[in-house]
């Protein structure tokens, strides 16, 4: 980084987390902004990438060892495919980005650059599924996919394009589905909570904002410090409606035609966003060290008559730590003094400081200095390797806990709409309200406030969980489940559509009004 | 697979070697074709995609290794950022495809899917370097690219949509740019040999067919048994055309602004189509077992009487050597005779089987068969896991032996025009020939025999190898280096091309006839 004045965070977590969280993604060196004519769009640099990476590894290697094999599709989809699935699923075309060109000419058939690859997996797995042997069949993508989204974008969190996985599957059995839909959401959870540090709440959709045609869709849901609610990754139980559309079938053990029973679930790099935004601070990026780009700075403190003693300690713990597996810096620049070397790594979240000066050498010790609270720490220099390690668990568990405060005390109780209004308002966070089940009772609320529902939890055999003898909140007849009411990043109040003359290619049949308002959701 | 009719290959690899390869593509379940209306593209199946993974995982530890970090790019590109590229490239436009609208909106700005990401890339390069301490920077993105190919497609080796990585860098000085190219190929030439077993030549492309604006691009050349010959990937020194069309420049250690010097560098997918048509043979797919999806399969032969201890056995095997970490696999299938089994594996390209009988159990031995050749040979039980690894070493060692011989029977001398057409048109491979490096040259060769330079040998220090006191064999003038002379799989003589009335967007400024007829060649 060469200009001083792009270190240090200018803005506040507490009163501009937009702006904020924009500022820590670009000085963090996390990504940079698309080019002019691609708002909505955004550059993964190296350090952002790198984050990215480490979740795939993660997930990836999980997946491997439950039986799901990658596969590549292609990125564009032809239209008369999507149209297949439209039998079942609300249109979007509202959110696709068409290619109509290919060389000097038109294309007789517009293509999709792929939003999700339902329409054109399900038909393969349909040609290559022919007997019981062949299932359970899993396949998965590492892919990226194009949402052409009206509202407003976040690096990470809602990008026009972004990276993501999406599994596909195919079960003999109901049960099976069920299981395997429950193993992803188990996968994912371990993700966040395992990787990410951060607890998540899992549960389902309510019904009236489950993936359209999916039996079930469930979510681990996050909050962040400012009180909004992310959905973290979505598992769907998809029954036998896409089956039936794409006609899945197999051969039983007794050779008699049967309908699989099909699942879908995916994450994104919403996940980064939901990373950042957690753990950082008003100094910039937070990271635990199982995903940091450098777990370890060592920076050295040195006069003109100290200097070859100093960098030749710090250099041997360098190659010490290095030759261990850790990811570890070591800042000897001249020219940069220690406190602007501080300042830099912590923009940039390496979780664990080592300051070396010459008290440091002469008493064979070492100063390890922690991102998160900046508690310092004077260690013994023999058994480093295994010293931080140790204090790479502290900051896990640091980081891990303040987030598990927020979600604790960002749970409430409300017994009515007034409740359940005023709590939100005052606090945001999550409110748990028992709930009748009906879409309505949600839309008060959603108009008031632009909160919604966005998780109902459930016991795992029985997917919706009644409340007993409870009265629904809202309308005070019977409730069904209880709901968590929350507010998101993105949910404002409903708006009519503006369509510009002239610029249609054809008639909106599906209007965006009648698109779930943020149908992008379903698919994470 | 359910379906026996699907089992064994129908083509001649010798006779038919196209059908024969698709042949076994589809059949090995490596790949499918794309949908109706997207001839050209293909999906990747788990079998063909997990050799992709080893690819992918060979090469990206050694990029990481040597400095090189991921990133990602959009799969967009505005046209006009293409149209700066122009400058210094010859325009790509017949081979773009082009989003021309997102939702229902026709957009300011038709926007390209990335056919290579040159033209968004440098433009950030120059934002993010800003002095010499920046400097090297390395990006690399693995992704997908698309080419709207006019000619014929093949899995694999050429497909509308192709996975590569894409390497792209920055450098103070010139030899520092020429050591960044030099140590790709050596990566690249290390993929092809210790991963694929293949042995490749190493050069240059002639002047003439260098990529655009390089300095010098410097390529892998394999030779496929029909004695044709594939670009394996290329690595490009460029100069400093990029850096100055993109205003890549830095502060030197004076603070006075110099201007860099690039590199890229790519490998695709294709290179597993080499690897497809390298190895395999009438039966289908062989693989080594560095990729092999399965590396050893285990087929119990068994009576009624004998079943229990046979499986037993056998299952003890198999578990012993997948604890040591080996792709194993066990096929108890009941309802498939052992030959059908054979066969299947065969079929599939599992490059050792274990054949377990009575016999077999009785005296404490197994049956290793290689998939190459079919060399059997009974061995021990104890050690077999040692003894199983030394085997895979032994079928590498015959299918890198025999690809090595293809190659030095392959390539041969020519001293005159007719020589160099009568070899080609006998017995293909390469020919070398002293040639005096004017394309023109190359003219009657490409016109009469569709053949044409495929590369220059060099040593390292000085790009063109000058070939002492010879004369051209086409012209015989004094000759500047030795040229090797071969078919490729796509290279057909110009044709002019027809331009479908009413399906043009716009005039084809750079008509198809201006570009180079395999422009996607200069990518890889």
């Amino acid at each position: 980084m060469s200009d001083s004045q792009d270190l240090g965070i200018t803005e506040s977590k507490e009163h501009s987390t937009g702006d904020w969280y924009a500022e820590v993604v670009r000085k963090a060196n996390l990504a940079s902004y698309g080019p002019d004519g691609m708002s909505g769009f955004i550059i993964t640099r190296p350090r952002g990438y790198s984050l990215w990476e480490r979740i795939e590894s993660f997930l990836d290697s999980r997946f491997k060892d439950t039986g799901v094999q990658n596969t590549y599709f292609p990125v564009f989809i032809p239209e008369s495919y999507l149209e297949r699935e439209k039998e079942i699923v609300e249109g979007f075309d509202p959110e696709v980005a068409w290619v109509t060109e290919g060389g000097f000419d038109e294309l007789d058939e517009r293509l999709a650059v792929r939003p999700t690859s339902e329409s054109i997996i399900n038909p393969y797995l349909s040609q290559w599924i022919r007997s019981h042997r062949d299932l359970p069949m899993r396949v998965n993508q590492w892919c990226g996919v194009v949402r052409w989204e009206a509202t407003e974008t976040k690096p990470f969190f809602r990008t026009k394009e972004f990276l993501w996985q999406e599994g596909h599957t195919a079960h003999a059995s109901d049960d099976a589905a069920w299981e395997e839909t429950l193993t992803r959401l188990d996968q994912y959870e371990a993700t966040y909570e395992d990787l990410l540090a951060m607890p998540v709440l899992r549960g389902c959709k309510p019904e009236h904002d489950k993936f359209p045609g999916a039996d079930t869709t469930t979510t681990v849901e996050a909050l962040m410090p400012d009180g909004k609610s992310v959905q973290g990754a979505t598992s769907h139980h998809l029954g036998q409606s896409f089956a039936e559309a794409f006609d899945i079938t197999f051969a039983d053990e007794d050779e008699a035609e049967q309908l699989a029973h099909t699942t879908s679930w995916g994450l994104s790099w919403r996940s980064l966003g939901a990373l950042i935004m957690t753990h950082s601070d008003d100094q910039g990026l937070v990271l635990p060290p199982t995903v940091a780009p450098e777990q370890v700075v060592i920076v050295p403190i040195w006069q003109s008559d100290t200097k070859a003693e100093v960098l030749e300690y710090a250099s041997e713990l360098a190659s010490e730590l290095d030759t261990a597996g850790i990811r570890v810096e070591l800042d000897d620049r001249d020219g940069r003094n220690p406190g602007f070397k501080f300042n830099e790594w912590e923009l940039k979240g390496v979780p664990l400081r080592v300051e070396i000066g010459p008290n440091e050498v002469a008493d064979n010790e070492l100063t390890l200095v922690h991102r998160p609270d900046g508690e310092s720490q004077v260690v013994n220099r023999e058994g480093a390797t295994e010293t931080v390690y140790d204090h790479f668990d502290q900051v896990y568990a640091k980081l891990y806990a303040s987030a598990e405060q927020t979600l604790a005390e960002g749970v409430r109780d409300a017994d009515s709409r007034e409740e359940i209004l005023g709590t939100l308002g005052r606090h945001g966070g999550y409110v748990k309200a028992p709930w009748c089940g009906d879409e309505a009772c949600e839309e008060p609320i959603k108009d008031a406030i632009a909160a919604e529902i966005v998780m109902v939890p459930f016991n795992e055999d029985d997917p919706i969980d009644a409340t007993d003898d409870a009265e629904c909140a809202l309308c005070e007849t019977t409730a069904e489940s209880t709901a968590y009411f929350a507010k998101t990043y993105w949910l404002t109040p409903p708006q009519p559509r503006h369509t510009v003359e002239g610029s249609q290619r054809r008639p909106p049949e599906n209007s965006a009004a009648s698109v779930p308002s943020h149908w992008s959701d379903y698919r994470l």
